[in-house]
């Protein structure tokens, strides 16, 4: 950890006397014996820094619209309870000055900046979202995308693709949502599964003894790391390539389902597991979009007419549309 | 809004000369006419501000330990593609200078600071997360919390109770989990429901024919906010408070839990789905812990030999100690 950046804001009903509160807020940080710089003074806007001992950093700011904003940045080494201290100081003195013209008082957990484990996974659309990760496990290129494996308290070992967090050792929810939610009977069925390389869904539907399970994933980096780390979601079924009712083809799933279509080999069940944004050694198509509606194309294609197709809806809406242009 | 406040970190495998790679930085400011500050420059370790037009900014600082930050901060109203195309220059302006020195570049999402409909709900074990919220449908505070009800785009509408996210109405695979992941009979059975007032364990195990459900809710207001609010969790159970197999008794729990031990009753299933620090209009035990013990002390009672007790495991690691104690 290299700084630690905690925020404290203020919401308030009408504008502030921003000289007059911030020379009362000033005493706060000459106790800390921080310097300070003016970078704006008027009535109702105002920025203004300290600087101090340590490389303690203060932003205060009060904009027009009524807002106030305090930022405090502490270094690798400094005392944790200081910064605490110092921002229960602030909000106490902005309490007792401007009492009932606050409308809302936000702090939000200290962002931990430069540490050498990264707790910030940002969502696919671009969600802020930290993690109790406390160890990397697995952190390397293949030639295909970053693949990384942290371990966090709360959700077991976590597998993250191109920074993309892609399932957690307790997502067994998300594994049965993606196979029908239990509804499905797949005793004797044939099953195909694209991607799926962290073996979850492979190792839930050979529990249900189905007749053969194919599953092409491209990376088999993906494949040697979660059979490593994510055991909880893949159990042994990675540790063979092949068993009584499966098989795990390493290749590209698209040449896999044009030889599938020419062959006229068919599914019980496609289950789509690719990543959100699925990756081919030749994307014969520009867009993304088109990218996915070729695959579900072909996986359309290799189903039998009683058979199922499931996939994931991810977060973006844009998926949707896709899926609803094809069936409508 | 009021505040848009993105950042932009640079580890360095190595100390970079900070006062060269400044000077070089100093440029892209300078075309968006940002005044410079200096707040304190030494070879290995600085830290320059810099202030511009429409209230744009920002703050650079080199660390000793080889970890740069930038933070910049636009005001309502600031062009959005303005802050990108600055902060992408930085980053392009760091990669040119400093290459191979470069071990990992991080640009998090920016917080949103100061906005009319809050984005951000730390877990209770302090971790920032940001959720997609448009609309506050529910916000006002009942005689034991803070109630709100936010809807989000990705997990539907969501309880906060004290600020604590308690549930969305994507969350039935947490209904399911706590009412023992489907594997349980609950026909004709006694249920007793500690808290829920969301009515979600109410709804789906009405669904299962039971004898009877009890339910204890010590809060009015949480029940009215979820019966207009949450209705894909609770569909039309909380509509009346009694029901062909329900009742539902606006109490606090810890009385009805003693009086029920006193007059022998018990019951198949006790479900104990109360906040993480549950709320209580009388407690008699000074902590959290001892008042934790105590429901379940009470539970345990009212439960009949071959009953089952269900409740949550929160992210509070503590939360397993108090059973763990009990049980064994």
């Amino acid at each position: 950890m290299a700084l630690r950046h905690y925020t404290l804001d203020f919401s308030l009903t009408a504008q502030a006397d921003s000289s007059a509160t911030l020379k009362e807020l000033q005493s706060v940080f000459q106790e800390q014996e921080m310097t300070e710089t003016v970078h704006n003074i008027e009535r109702n806007n105002c920025l203004v820094t300290y600087y101090g001992k340590n490389g303690r950093f203060a932003v205060v700011r009060f904009q027009s619209c009524g807002f106030v904003s305090i930022d405090f940045q502490s270094c690798e080494g400094d005392d944790e309870s200081e910064a605490y201290d110092l921002l229960n100081s602030l909000e106490e003195k902005m309490k007792a000055l401007l009492h009932s013209n606050i409308k809302k008082i936000k702090r939000l957990p200290a962002l931990i900046r430069g540490g050498a484990i990264d707790r910030y996974w940002p969502t696919a659309d671009g969600r802020l979202v930290e993690y109790d990760i406390d160890e990397v496990l697995f952190d390397d290129d293949s030639p295909y995308q970053n693949i990384k494996i942290l371990h966090s308290q709360q959700f077991g070992n976590i597998l993250i693709l191109n920074g993309d967090v892609n399932l957690a050792e307790s997502d067994l929810p998300y594994t049965q949502a993606i196979m029908g939610s239990g509804k499905e009977d797949y005793a004797g069925k044939e099953v195909l599964i694209l991607g799926g390389g962290d073996g979850g869904i492979l190792y839930e539907v050979v529990k249900l003894k189905p007749k053969m399970i194919t599953m092409v994933e491209i990376d088999q980096m993906v494949i040697d790391g979660c059979r490593k780390h994510m055991r909880r979601t893949c159990g042994d079924v990675l540790d063979n390539l092949t068993g009584d009712c499966y098989q795990v083809l390493v290749e590209d799933c698209v040449p896999v389902l044009k030889k599938y279509v020419s062959e006229g080999k068919t599914f019980d069940y496609v289950i789509n597991d690719l990543t959100a944004v699925p990756i081919s050694t030749a994307p014969e198509e520009d867009s993304t979009w088109e990218f996915l509606r070729l695959i579900l194309d072909l996986s359309i294609k290799v189903l039998r007419p009683s058979g199922k197709y499931f996939t994931q809806v991810r977060e973006c809406f844009s998926i949707y549309i896709v899926l609803y242009s094809y069936f409508t």
